[in-house]
């Protein structure tokens, strides 16, 4: 697993440190070992992050999971609590390459994504149906990671599942951001915004999350299906305004909406609601605890390390100019940091399309770095996606360093050219030594870049 | 002088603290004070940065200044050694307000900014006429800032003042960079490229650079005259090339440069050439000594300080969503520095105009960070030109913080908007409290930006 091209990419020493630092934020983020690192069995006591619970008093144990890493998930929580576990389900985006006989308690049902369909609802009954087998004496392990807004949904009367499509469409090309988009979704459902407690019967909950929303917002993360709401039907209504989608949306949505801002159906439970006292959210992987893993990793290796932004957003050409200003800095006056040094930022950069070539945001934020870095010595810059895919690609990211700029001369290929068209993963195939092969991951904490400065 | 609207910027303690930092950079960066810090009289013997030189080894003192900065360091310089100067000559650019009556020993002439002008060649000859007055038994003061490529040129024979300003037009609107473009102004000139020094017959030379080149690079600043050159006809000849400026050039520039590649003309003196023996130069003001000043002051106020960058650049409204990333992550998680922090950075973004506003790429920077920051507390940004000019307004930048969003949606003013019709400025004059007018500093280290987070 991890990087699969390791040889490839051995330029340098610095390199081969590179590859190491990915493949510590892969190995943080990977379900199995994330599960694993916040799930424990010792004798008759679990411990769950920081939480000892005695199953003694427990008749039951149900995990339900939801999101594109629910199936590793699954395999964790199985290789941790296999014994005990009774029963299991978790919705997986259709096309996810799993293979089921893996698990033995837990069952694979599937939905869609980036929007819901039919499957979505079936299989969200599915999980709804083991849900209230749940009740007091019921410890019910929850698994969430992203994608879960698509692949779990039930709907409220009179809304169709053909409404719901068109809503998401809609939503999900507004511009509206991912916290707004799911403002709307949580109070056009049955489940979301902490829904999903009403069926568990007052059942003990962790739910264990794999953070995909930059900032981690847990009532975010999948529409927060086990997290206080704190969000309304009038901002639901609001936001739909404000990206001019009101008459846009089908009537029974409107229709819901209305109600809901007239009072007339309940709101999701706010924070406070007695639904939650049994009920703990922890994040077991996100974005910024991979930046950390990185951090203490670079340092093993020799490296200085600072952690600059878990926040990381705006154009990647301009982001991979600042990146390298502050590159430059370290060279010629460590600083903000001495040298040898590792800078490390998380996020996810936006990328305006301009010309008609192929590549991701990942590796157009790495071009954009070669070019201002060449000239330089001894600097490496990485960045890619955890989840193993970068726009429509087969790379997660791209590996540059201040040597790119030289390759592509001898190569006779012009750096700025690729970039001006969109064409960073045609550049870096004809350059060769410079795209990051992982293959699909089965988790998402957004994108990671890592720069290594001697 | 420095901040003069303080009082309508003093909204909040943090305010307060940023409207000190900014005063504190600019006082950094202003020439008399960097005189002051760097050359002392002790007695008979002149402290020049780190050096004493005995002042009776010399009989006459001689003091050549370029830049538009040259008229604060001659006083600067005339402060500390009125008694001491024999003679003293800068070219300023026309149309600076300055009093030459606050000199006693220096002359001021002017040239044209930024295309040279024949008033350009008439005050340079005289100052070459001062300069061949030196001898091994003369120490020469020479004061150099930015625009002194501009203001000061000796042609080489056969080369037009109109053929320079043809040059000159063709260069600046290339797209080149400052390095690039000096590269070949040093090399259809008899001064530049250091090769002022060779008028001065041997003299001690004292070069106190203003530096306005992002990366402080000595042989660019001004076009470097008492600096060491490392390029060649042969890079100017492909500056040109690259630039597809070859064939554009006037006839009498290709054949200088043609010359120079077949040696027939002398090359610029290079690194080790004698000439230099006598020769220190010294940067006494610089956005990273301004940037450094700023943190030590940000210390003493109980801030953290973290400087970022001192090559910040990339579009101005996408560097700012980058900052509003890390801003929040030092809110978030006390990374990459401990609250309460100051973030503190350097160098020159760009602005691609697209609307029809009015503004600065400060301003825009600044109103792009508010639009990101909004929703947060207690945060207060800005960024500034140290020259007290941003784009084509009466402002040297603007502070924002995170209530700009509240100001601006009491006052019904959408921020993204203005920003969309790179509109700053009218947003700021609208807003109140915003904008920061400092008037023509008279110097210039390029612009800087700070954060304070608590």
């Amino acid at each position: 697993m991890y990087i699969k091209n390791v040889n490839e990419l051995l330029i340098t020493d610095i390199h081969k440190d590179m590859i190491e630092l990915i493949n510590e934020g892969l190995r943080s983020a990977d379900p199995v070992i994330a599960i694993k690192r916040n799930v424990e069995l010792v004798g008759n006591k679990l411990r769950v992050v920081d939480e000892h619970v005695d199953l003694g008093l427990y008749e039951r144990v149900l995990v339900l999971g939801i999101g594109k890493a629910s199936f590793k998930m699954a395999q964790g929580i199985e290789s941790v609590l296999e014994e005990v576990i009774d029963k299991g389900l978790v919705i997986m985006p259709k096309g996810a390459k799993v293979d089921a006989s893996l698990l033995k308690k837990i069952k694979v049902f599937y939905g869609n994504h980036p929007y819901p369909s039919h499957d979505t609802i079936r299989s969200s009954l599915e999980l709804i149906k083991l849900a209230k087998e749940a009740n007091k004496r019921t410890l019910v392990i929850v698994l969430i990671s992203g994608g879960g807004s698509a692949l779990f949904e039930v709907l409220p009367k009179g809304i169709s599942v053909h409404d719901l499509t068109k809503l998401n469409e809609l939503l999900l090309k507004s511009g509206a951001d991912i916290r707004e988009v799911n403002t709307v979704r949580k109070h056009v459902s049955l489940v979301k915004g902490g829904q999903l407690l009403r069926y568990l019967n007052g059942a003990k909950v962790y739910a264990l999350i794999i953070s995909d929303v930059v900032g981690d917002y847990i009532e975010f993360i999948a529409s927060g299906p086990t997290a206080p709401d704190t969000t309304t039907f009038r901002d639901a209504y609001e936001v739909l305004v404000r990206y001019g989608l009101w008459d846009k949306v089908p009537k029974s949505i409107r229709e819901r909406i209305k109600l809901g801002v007239e009072g007339k159906v309940p709101e999701t439970p706010k924070p406070g609601d007695p639904l939650f006292n049994r009920v703990r959210n922890y994040i077991v992987a996100s974005n910024i605890i991979a930046l950390r893993s990185i951090a203490k990793k670079a340092k093993e290796l020799g490296y200085n390390p600072l952690i600059l932004t878990s926040h990381m957003e705006g154009e990647a050409r301009e982001v991979g100019k600042f990146i390298a200003s502050i590159i430059r800095t370290v060279k010629e006056h460590d600083i903000p940091v001495n040298k040898p040094a590792a800078l490390i930022m998380g996020g996810e950069t936006t990328v305006t399309v301009r010309g008609s070539g192929v590549g991701g945001r990942n590796q157009e934020l790495a071009l954009s770095v070669a070019i201002s870095i060449a000239g330089l010595r001894d600097v490496v810059f990485a960045s890619f996606g955890t989840d193993g895919i970068d726009g429509v690609t087969d790379a997660a990211g791209a590996i540059v360093s201040s040597e790119t700029m030289n390759m592509a001369k001898d190569a006779r290929l012009n750096l700025k050219e690729y970039l001006e068209n969109n064409d960073s993963y045609t550049l870096f195939k004809k350059l060769g030594h410079h795209l990051i092969i992982t293959g699909a991951t089965g988790t998402n904490v957004n994108d990671i870049a890592i720069a290594l400065i001697r």
